[in-house]
């Protein structure tokens, strides 16, 4: 089959790799229908973490189970099925709590043998613990199915940074971010029941796009600028929950310095460079909460997924550019360069 | 009348001050009963923290109103009364949200011509928002009367650590930090229902009053020997439920070694060097939580005190020395080289 594979920064290939085939009775092989690619794809292919050359890449996918092993017993083939960024065995003591990021048996697609998800088809170990089940009349709305794609990541993702805030109904609200994580995480406020969200972010169609999603208001400005404009709208106070959708130090200390006393923190920006910024004092003198991390996006299926199937959280405009797995290279272009969102790949 | 003034490092002196008197219509004027010394005033003591020369010190006190502003209603002369360690208005969004400690109006004991807790009578601003009322026949049980003390900040820092870490019946929880507050923390997790409480201190007699309030299990290891003893305690995993009650470097990254994937820190060790211990990317991987901070804990008397007048939770054995007022340099002394654990003053 072909799928997509690193060999340098800035050297994405599609390329023949081995067909998967079930390894152990747990695996299920899932014939990829749609697949995208990530923020976090980008470390990698910016060169800002190292990858061994070779490398299969992608962790976001949604498909049909072509073949089950004997001991799967929630899937058959046929079914289609949407996939969390991790794979994990669905028994331990960590997946029973719904945090399936910290199962000791799980791990990363594309680790371990594992194929990445921006391929043709995938191996999934663990295909009852790992998997979520999708009606089948699904694939054949275009829109649905993009929507569904979202729940992979992105838009489990943004309910973790708002659980992590404390986002309850009436909240106000800041995200910091414009990224499709924090769209989703304005998504995913709104849905909660946030009384007012602030999107912070500088590009107009992506702050365009967080009102759609329920921004009541936005701050264009960054840094001191973007502090004082959050304080404005909040009567000097901040926001009591506040989602850091970025993992820089600026977006890390923007938001330490938007939190109400009280209030808390939603990180879900991969921590690069965010951890310098964060001042325990400051947090200490406030009682300001940090809570957030790897989002286990499988455990949030079975909540979210019944509003995506109805229409009420619909994350699918996050994607603003489909290629198919031959141009996947241009996507990583667009995604680099920022002229995509977010890049769909259609199989 | 008599207080308690600090001059420089270790000098600490009683001398005559000017009597308190009524300023504003909503002060009023307290004669202290019972107060003591914190492990947060060895600070200013031990020249960790810079202090104005002849500052009043002491933030823990208890006794009886003896005046009162026209505008208080909630306290009349002659009430047995309790002070939180910060003074606040009672009417700001902060106060009614239980968080005093950001009452954008209060402020510290000694702090803008108030007087510090460590004397013969005080003067209580924002009298009806800071005080908590107590039953007057508490005055002659002088066990009861000791507890009740701790209600100032001990008991409701411990309270509020627990909290923060998320304590829920049946959890394990670990403590970092046998003095007065960890073991208050200890008394609170085990309020709160804990299924097991690890208590880690090398001080024998401070880990044995750990087990009288509750600990089951006792780590006198430090650093990695004690982050390996206790996740030989909990299956390799850790607690999930952990309280951080020194605020140095290494008890921060000994908690955050001991947290189970999922779990929380609360912290109420006020930062002494525990910031640069906070490694974002483990709490990140992990979804560790961080939330604590300076404990409001005049917003916790109401739900406290019911449970210390009836017996059920009785801080009053972390006083293991009394001193009188004008012996309150020996009780520093005392504290300093950790001879006493926590020390009580009586008028």
């Amino acid at each position: 089959m072909r799928a997509t594979v690193i060999h340098a920064p800035h050297d994405i290939r599609v390329e023949e790799v081995p067909d998967p085939v079930i390894r152990r009775p747990t695996d299920a092989v899932v014939r990829v229908l749609r697949a995208c690619i990530c923020g976090s794809d980008l470390w990698p292919y910016r060169g800002e973490s190292v990858v061994e050359p070779g490398s299969r890449i992608g962790h976001e996918f949604l498909g049909v189970v072509e073949e089950t092993g004997s001991d799967v017993a929630r899937f058959a083939v046929g079914d289609l099925v949407v996939a969390p960024f991790v794979w994990a065995d669905g028994t331990c003591d960590f997946c029973h709590e719904g945090l399936p990021t910290s199962c000791p048996s799980g791990g990363d697609w594309g680790d371990g043998g594992t194929d990445g998800g921006q391929g043709e088809a995938v191996r999934v170990p663990f295909a009852d613990g790992t998997l979520a089940a999708l009606p089948a009349d699904a694939a054949s709305d275009e829109r649905l199915l993009t929507a569904l794609l979202a729940l992979s990541d992105v838009m489990g993702t943004g309910h973790h940074a708002a659980l992590g805030a404390g986002v309850r109904p009436g909240s106000t609200v800041a995200v910091v971010g414009d990224g499709a994580v924090g769209l989703c995480a304005v998504l995913a406020a709104r849905r909660l029941g946030a009384g007012r969200i602030i999107a912070l972010g500088r590009h107009q169609a992506r702050t365009d796009l967080a009102r759609t999603f329920g921004a009541t208001d936005v701050v264009a400005e960054r840094g001191e600028a973007a502090v004082e404009a959050v304080r404005e709208l909040t009567r000097g106070q901040g926001a009591h929950a506040v989602v850091e959708a970025v993992g820089t130090e600026q977006s890390m200390r923007t938001a330490l310095r938007i939190t109400r006393g009280g209030g808390a923190i939603g990180y879900v920006g991969a921590p690069h460079g965010s951890g310098t910024a964060v001042d325990l004092r400051h947090m200490f003198d406030r009682n300001i909460a940090l809570r957030g991390g790897l989002a286990p996006a499988g455990a949030y299926i079975p909540a979210l997924l019944p509003d995506v199937l109805d229409g009420t959280l619909d994350p699918s405009p996050v994607f603003d550019l489909t290629v198919s797995l031959d141009d996947v290279a241009d996507g990583y272009k667009a995604m680099d360069s920022r002229t995509a969102l977010k890049v769909l790949i259609r199989m």
